[in-house]
């Protein structure tokens, strides 16, 4: 069988131009041809096979992290890859390049990058981020490690006060740096001056031991099969370090920081629409190879695809991977708009579009992370299996709602910012950027949803009216319940969940509002503007469904105009279906990188399951290893004499 | 630090008798003891230990469940533990009991009773229950295997005709399994006489070696760190196997198929409050140990179990794996009463009964899977690592959202028998048992809810009542767009999901009117009822928050009220709180069944997270292995004549 493709039939239903797809996807036509030509070379390439990943233990996983990195990066070296560190970055991404480089880059003077830059750009050195403790992650303010400086000897001592100041988490630390940024409280004079950022050297260079007074190791197993136990994510204990008298940071704006945390999070936001449209590539596949029930006359089963309840999970996370994705791509720009304003010494949009960033961080992998979930039970039974490639990605994605910022603590800082903007409206201050809506607060409030009829629904003016409407209507409402407290801080703590709720009305608007006026660009190919409006309505007409009591109860529609977006929800999953095989096949994914015998481009899902079953340890014997010692005193009941 | 109990100031805030609740989780005295005792022995028991699971290879952890399987056996023989079964179950379970035993005590004759069940009760033989295809799993009626009767020499031959019909998944097939009851198709002249179930030998009883004709094995690696692959799901392959003329389910009536699902899926949602409660014990117990923020004037941070956003995730669940117990415990004596009918010829209650069982599995285990999660999200980084026993439990419980009956196809048979229940309302059919308040559904379908204040809606009449207004409303709704359909078939696809939130609303009414019916009952013990009831009114109150779409479209409730919800459900949250350690320790786990270090009772988590990451295999030597083959030529650039 194998050759055949089985999804053929699927993709000649298809009603748009992939390969022009295959650029909006990838954002230009240069981004695809770049990105597809790395594809294709990892996947040829059998030193990067990764189907055997499951199986390795804990050593053995790490150590074959280590060769391919070593192996990526000997190839971006005698390939001269432009821009390697991005190309070819989820291979080498653990050796300084992740968190290491931003940081010195970011916040480190002049001298530092000149010194520290090229060493980690050559690989000389190793680098990690060492900022997390074991006693303290979001709040970054409250990290006990302490850097005292010792003016006698222009030295500072780095050292490890409590068991709960002990770095733990940072990755690439455990095994392979040989470098850290450490975050320290600064101590002079008996000072406490605040958390800084300090270069240590952790191991030596010539036989990688960890350098006097560091205790240094490997956290232990983590969640999932292969996943992040491929990476040593590190425990450092100082025991009274001194180095030579330096930091970070000594004297960059703290704007900057803000900057950087701009920078990290859109870059998380592009990779939760990569990880959301992997999964939804896997489940769509096996979806039309699938077939259960309603065989008329002893002819085929129907396909899963085709069951309303399939459609109603699948395509709004179809919907959703490509909305992430455009959000992703204008928060690139944002990102560019940022850095030129504070060169220009521009701080006014930095507070808008830090909010944002945030937000938007938190959303995105909140829904990815329970997206590629719901896509692991949409493939059923199979979706357990290891082979299906579903488990090792949720596996492997789940720390992005913790990491760069809890989400839900995220959430709270946009509504920090919400409630501000809130309570500067109607003293000249217009909102800017994505809050520029709440400028127009007195019409939103009063407005009434106009749609009549369920197609009244695929107007994007309504749809934004009815988003705006909803997240200003939230805002204000917890606006309102705060004031009826003396105590802000104790009615922030109070009101705590219903101001998330109010800052993800907020995101989710901002989601919808991209996605519209992505569709405003002249988009050319046959059909992929209109097969694109149609995804642009399944995202936004969920979430009216998904957050009806928000919708409802603020009176922003009413429960028939509901019922009308759900009526229209229907009909756009009928012209999604079969568009469905294309629109995942758009996101150019080689199945080396999918990792999914579900996924599978050719739909040959049976044949390779059962190939893959036979290569499990457990079959290299008929009879089981165990079986002398436990199952035949069993069943021959001489259990009492059996070592156990 | 060993040894003191952090969290005894938490304990003395409890306002209720702990001891008495450990007596009501259980279900009475006599359940409490032989639970606390199994617990016990099986805790201080070495042989018994498991914290190791996440490091052992595939085969090291198979071996490893023969190892305990076999050891639990002789103690449960030594010990002569009485309904033993049940007791040590979840160690032997893979051996028979699970699947086999029932399905041969439910279905099949007197005479195989008498040959089969001794056999397995002693375990002189293994059996496992192969019925799933590695093409066909919810559609039963569509299995491929045959079994074709030659009457010439009595004999049936059993043959898997194609790929698709490999027997795939049956847990404990792969490696262990002696016999199987196999699912087939029965062909006598010819004719297909649609699926039974055969009883066949697959391996030697004196060597293990399978049958000739029988091809066996394990299906590979599935999700998680340790979880289900300690267990040998199987695949199996028939090669004109022949075996003598007899079958299970000779004449047994269909409708005892039905008892048997009956049974299956209440141990289901028992085992559905033990996991969640499980995860929320863990994540409530380092809740309170774990401080983030709010430090003031130097003193410790804030708790992060008194933060409003933790306690809106955390509480509801607290409150649904209560629910989930009662309406577990009601279950089981559902199951008795069906049986005692079913033995009277009485089979009035089985469509009844056989709806709410499949609607309250998928219920609580959809539930039960998404708490798990949260709960490892609620305990930060940290719920990442194995040793937080979360990854796990959430591995390890997943499936149950897919096995016995996919969630979403359950909840569509629930909407089928409440469609068909709406439409023989006035024909003088009185629905019964959990439907009994569809037939006062003129009177739902007009009422209003009288909740004026956030206090009124600790009445449990008005919460009844806004949950069968809801319930009712959304069914005769569905019911009324499916009458505009000439064909019925056609719109039950069409409105598949809506008829999936109807069927929602049902069960969780069900599972609302249970919790308050248990508090109707005499409850002993200090304070006990008091804090029963505040969970009880969390549940229903977080519900009507999660689905208020559900309640204000349909006009039960204003948003007014909602809001007024949301108030009381925050005051709700106050007075769990000092009462929240003492909750979970009433679920009477010890330390070695929850395998957690972020769970332990005494609040010891940062030492012993420390101490079990050195445990990890990669920590066994300073320098790790790979150190000279990759990192050293990386950072000596000497990449280009290393063997990668």
């Amino acid at each position: 069988m194998d050759g055949v493709d089985q999804l053929a039939p699927e993709r000649k239903k298809a009603q748009f131009d992939v390969d022009e797809m295959k650029i909006v996807w990838a954002g230009s036509r240069h981004a695809f041809q770049v990105s597809d030509r790395i594809a294709r070379l990892v996947a040829s390439d059998p030193a990067f096979r990764k189907d055997n990943r499951a199986m390795l233990s804990r050593k053995e996983l790490f150590k074959n992290t280590l060769r391919k990195a070593a192996y990526a990066w000997k190839r971006i070296i005698e390939l001269r890859l432009s821009g390697g560190f991005n190309e070819l970055r989820t291979l080498v991404l653990f050796l300084s390049i992740g968190m290491f480089v931003p940081a010195i880059k970011g916040q480190g003077t002049d001298e530092q990058h000149q010194k520290w830059l090229p060493l980690a750009y050559k690989m000389e050195i190793i680098g990690c981020y060492a900022q997390t403790e074991l006693g303290h992650g979001s709040n970054v303010q409250g990290l006990e490690t302490t850097a005292t400086f010792d003016p006698q000897t222009d030295e500072f001592v780095i050292h490890s006060p409590t068991l709960t100041s002990s770095k733990w988490w940072p990755g690439g630390l455990g095994k392979a740096s040989t470098h850290a940024v450490v975050y320290a409280r600064l101590i002079t004079d008996g000072q406490d001056h605040g958390v800084n950022g300090f270069i240590v050297q952790l191991r030596s260079l010539e036989d990688h031991s960890p350098h006097p007074g560091i205790t240094i190791g490997d956290i232990g197993m983590k969640f999932g099969n292969g996943a992040y136990n491929t990476m040593d994510n590190g425990v450092l204990r100082f025991e009274h370090v001194t180095r030579e008298g330096k930091y970070v940071q000594s004297n960059v704006p703290r704007q900057l920081l803000y900057g950087t945390m701009v920078y990290v999070r859109q870059t998380i936001v592009a990779d939760a629409s990569c990880a959301l449209s992997r999964a939804v590539c896997i489940a769509t596949r096996y979806s039309a190879v699938r077939r259960q029930f309603g065989s008329k006359n002893g002819g085929p089963e129907t396909q899963v695809i085709d069951y309303k309840t399939q459609q109603n999970r699948l395509f709004p996370l179809l919907a959703s991977a490509y909305a992430f994705r455009f959000v992703g791509e204008w928060l690139k720009w944002l990102y560019t708009d940022v850095t030129q304003r504070l060169q220009a010494n521009d701080f006014s949009t930095l507070p808008e579009a830090h909010a944002c960033t945030a937000g938007l961080k938190s959303l995105t992998t909140t829904a990815t992370a329970d997206g590629i979930e719901e896509c692991r039970k949409l493939c059923g039974g199979h979706g357990y299996l290891c082979s299906s490639g579903l488990p090792e990605l949720f596996a492997v994605y789940v720390p992005a709602c913790t990491y760069e910022g809890d989400n839900i603590v995220l959430l709270l800082q946009v509504a920090r910012f919400l409630m501000k903007t809130v309570s500067q409206l109607g003293y000249g201050n217009m909102p800017v950027g994505t809050t520029t809506y709440m400028g127009r607060a007195e019409q939103l409030m009063q407005c009434h949803c106009g749609v009549q009829k369920a197609e009244d629904w695929l107007n994007p003016s309504a749809i934004l009216e009815a988003f705006e409407a909803r997240a200003i209507r939230m805002s204000v409402a917890c606006a309102q319940n705060l004031s009826k407290f003396t105590n802000q801080e104790e009615g922030f703590a109070e009101l705590a969940a219903d101001l998330v709720e109010a800052a993800v009305a907020h995101c989710q608007l901002i989601v919808v509002s991209k996605f519209i006026e992505k569709l405003q660009q002249d988009i050319p190919g046959k059909g992929v503007k209109p097969i694109l409006e149609i995804l642009c309505h399944i995202y936004a007409l969920h979430l009216v469904h998904k957050h009806l009591g928000d919708f409802v109860s603020t009176g922003c529609i009413t429960a028939k105009q509901a019922s009308l977006a759900n009526e229209q929800l229907r009909s756009l999953y009928s012209q999604v279906r079969p568009n469905a095989i294309a629109l995942v096949d758009a996101y150019n994914y080689t199945d080396h990188y999918l990792g999914s015998v579900l996924g599978r481009y050719d739909g040959n899902v049976y044949p390779k399951l059962y190939e893959e079953a036979w290569k499990d340890p457990l079959n290299d014997s008929v009879v089981p290893d165990g079986y002398h010692e436990y199952i035949r005193p069993l069943l021959k009941q001489q259990l009492r004499n059996a070592r156990l």
